[in-house]
């Protein structure tokens, strides 16, 4: 089977694809703000039932609705998971036009969201479609979950995979985090770090006092900083007891994976404006930390008076905000239980530990079918091979979902961005080209995935109980 | 000689004094805001006038107006010490009234600056009137020298001091701080701890960024901790190289002076509402630890991302500040010294110092004469001894005052307010009996300095050079 008739469907269908991404990226589906989040929700849903799939709405709770829809048929059975909501966008004026006008100026479409992640939804549905019109029904069954709460720590996805893990019974799935890195290489992830959100809190006097007191008053952000301090070497090692004897070697596989993956350290470095990385590692030691290295990053502290003006007080209370992002076999319950035994031994009961959210890791073998269907399909598409991932740095809500069922479904990332997507920031954006390249992609993925069940036959049945109502 | 008469003029004109000070807590002069400064320069130059004083006022650079003063003359020499300007009112709402009405009620005037010091600075001059009227001249020379800049860092102070060091020379020097503790008796200090107030800045990276970067980018917030950890211990002692080797030993005088000081354990832990001391000190460690235990304060830190909801950035710059309260021998600079070769021996080359501000200590003996004069002449009022700190634990810009000349003057503090005058809260108040009972005092010490100065003649003369013109 040639692609030829696929490809000429998505040149085609291309202007009509790219307006319904624009029309999707005029919906200002802020999480964080709550506004006009039905409304997209409801679009997503169209979308969907557009491809010819099946759609449900979950609402759980006070969360946004998580839409889920099922095409296609099979014995096998994938996710595709993606979000709708979008980041906050930050200040208006540094944006060069609207950020939810979804202009296209010289092929690349500016709105935030393009690139994450509706640009993903949009292509991957648009795929689908071309699959069914180029070549009839899909091979295998496809299930969306189509999240509104990326931005916000995922709680609905969290509950939706706890409680309906039936629906997440799968042979694999494709998450939509990705990127071309600065040589134009694509990037896929085969799962993604663990992570857990700490707040660290210590409370002195009742309130803030004249720092004429300091002599004889505890000071709460003295104790928090000497705790943190125990956490970390001044090298910037974890040193919290037992913390590093949890960490999995690295397999032998992923040690293969890493020899071929490279940072463009000097580019980075420019772009972050530093003059040297975390203790003067570079080549291959810094791209091994970078994935297989856990961390604790104090991501915020605040206590005391810091505005400006002079004030010399005694703080009343101190607060750090620290993320872990976690590695094999770190668990967000372990790093807890090791932080609060090695806090507690050295004195310091005083400080209290609140969990602020925290989600498991994922991490699949290059072996997986959905990882080969993408490992194998990217040259075709993207005239090389993909560099691959064994573990995304960053983390997300993957865990809850490919760990909702025992053993835990493998994951694969990969997504329509590029090294100047800037998906946070302001002018976020998405080359056109790439949009319609990751189309095309993700049509080859599909077919992958359903030659590879001609092969093997053992697969997971779609569940038939399932009714794919609106609700 | 007897105060019968002196009392009795107090007495008489108590109403007059009392809508005086009514009358000056009325003007808002919050030197942070600005306003009403020069409307109240001028009351405070009027009142000084109505007092017999010859005045002039210094207007340094964009300051608030020093408003000098010279009254009296003799061989003698002393200086007053007071301020016109107020700390913020803070919420409007936490005032039982108007924080400038000045409303009497149960024997209390409420305002902001009644505590603080608007009553002293009545208060002396109304005794410089009674003493004049009842016993015709004054038998010291008195000089006051009013500041608009106290709850701002004094900067005009500091340079008044520098410049007119000639105007400063003088015997002794009688501060405006202090209250009658909440056994009602009445506190005398010799002296005020020096200060340095200073900015600890680390930088990373250009932006926050994503903290899937923590693995391999250097942390800001974690070389802050590190660099901070060093600078005390766990249990609050401060561990700077060679920091404690330049703290003079207390004398036996200072000795001998702290037996009869005691803190009201049990009653500032209620306030403070903390459930022990730094250390579980108590008793005469804690009096020793509050009075000549130089501190190492935290007043706050910010870094990274603090408000509500989760966002897991790793910061790109940390800023902490600390205040140094400082003893016998410890001065600003040499703290400064020791804190930067404390962390480049320890390799925090990166951890900026900015120096926010100083001011050295001032520290006099017992035995100086306006020490002398009010420790004397305080059972005569308040029917028992004071209490004397040979030191207090707060600071101020006395020691640019008293060390305009060398040897420095000798400084002695008192004042009008009581354990419940909140004067940097609401509802600051004085009880007016207070106020009456310290002009009565006021004069007694005036008396008294006089006496001493027929017992021996070597004082200093009062400066004819000086034209006390107001400019």
């Amino acid at each position: 089977m040639t692609f030829a008739r696929f490809d000429r469907y998505v040149e085609r269908h291309a202007r009509s694809v790219i307006e319904r991404l624009q029309a999707m990226c005029r919906m200002p589906s802020v999480a964080a703000r709550g506004t006009g989040m039905r409304a997209t929700a409801e679009a997503v849903e169209q979308l969907m039932q557009r491809a010819g799939a099946g759609t449900r709405s979950f609402k759980l709770g006070s969360g946004f609705p998580i839409i889920f829809g099922e095409c296609g048929s099979g014995p096998r059975c994938f996710l595709v998971y993606g979000h709708y909501d979008v980041q906050p966008v930050g200040q208006l004026t540094s944006w060069s036009s609207g950020p939810f006008s979804a202009t296209v100026v010289d092929g690349k479409l500016y709105a935030r969201g393009a690139a994450n992640s509706k640009g993903d939804l949009v292509a991957r549905l648009a795929a689908v479609e071309a699959y069914q019109k180029s070549f009839g029904k899909l091979p295998i069954c496809l299930r969306f979950i189509i999240s509104g709460e990326d931005g916000i720590g995922s709680p609905s996805v969290f509950r939706f995979a706890s409680e309906q893990a039936d629906l997440l019974r799968a042979e694999g799935c494709i998450w939509d985090d990705g990127y071309k890195d600065s040589q134009e290489r694509l990037v896929i992830s085969l799962g993604f770090k663990g992570i857990t959100f700490l707040e660290l809190r210590v409370h002195g006097a009742r309130t803030d006092l004249h720092s004429k007191w300091g002599a004889i008053v505890p000071n709460p952000a003295w104790r928090l900083v000497q705790a943190l301090a125990t956490l970390t070497s001044p090298k910037g090692v974890i040193t919290i007891d037992g913390f590093s004897s949890h960490i999995a070697p690295i397999s032998a596989e992923d040690a293969e994976a890493l020899k071929h993956i490279t940072l463009d350290e000097a580019e980075l470095k420019r772009e972050f404006r530093i003059t040297h990385w975390l203790r003067g590692m570079r080549g291959h030691t810094l791209v091994k930390e970078h994935i297989f290295g856990p961390t604790c990053t104090i991501c915020g502290i605040q206590t005391g008076h810091t505005e400006a003006g002079p004030k010399t007080v005694l703080p009343s209370t101190a607060m750090a905000r620290l993320d872990f992002r976690l590695v094999p076999d770190l668990t967000p319950a372990l790093v807890c239980d090791l932080l609060r035994k090695h806090l507690d031994l050295r004195g310091f009961h005083d400080i209290e530990i609140i969990e602020l959210g925290n989600s498991p890791l994922a991490k699949s073998s290059a072996q997986s079918s959905v990882a080969r269907a993408a490992i194998e399909s990217a040259p075709e598409i993207y005239g090389a091979q993909a560099i691959v991932y064994p573990l995304d740095p960053s983390s997300g809500p993957v865990g809850a979902i490919c760990g909702a069922n025992d053993p835990p479904t493998p994951v694969v990332s990969f997504g329509t961005s590029y090294e100047g997507s800037n998906p946070h920031g302001p002018d976020e954006n998405l080359r056109i080209e790439d949009f319609l390249q990751n189309i095309k992609f993700f049509g080859r993925v599909i077919h992958h995935l359903g030659q590879q069940g001609k092969q093997h036959r053992s697969g997971i049945r779609s569940s038939s109980a399932l009714v794919l109502d609106k609700v």
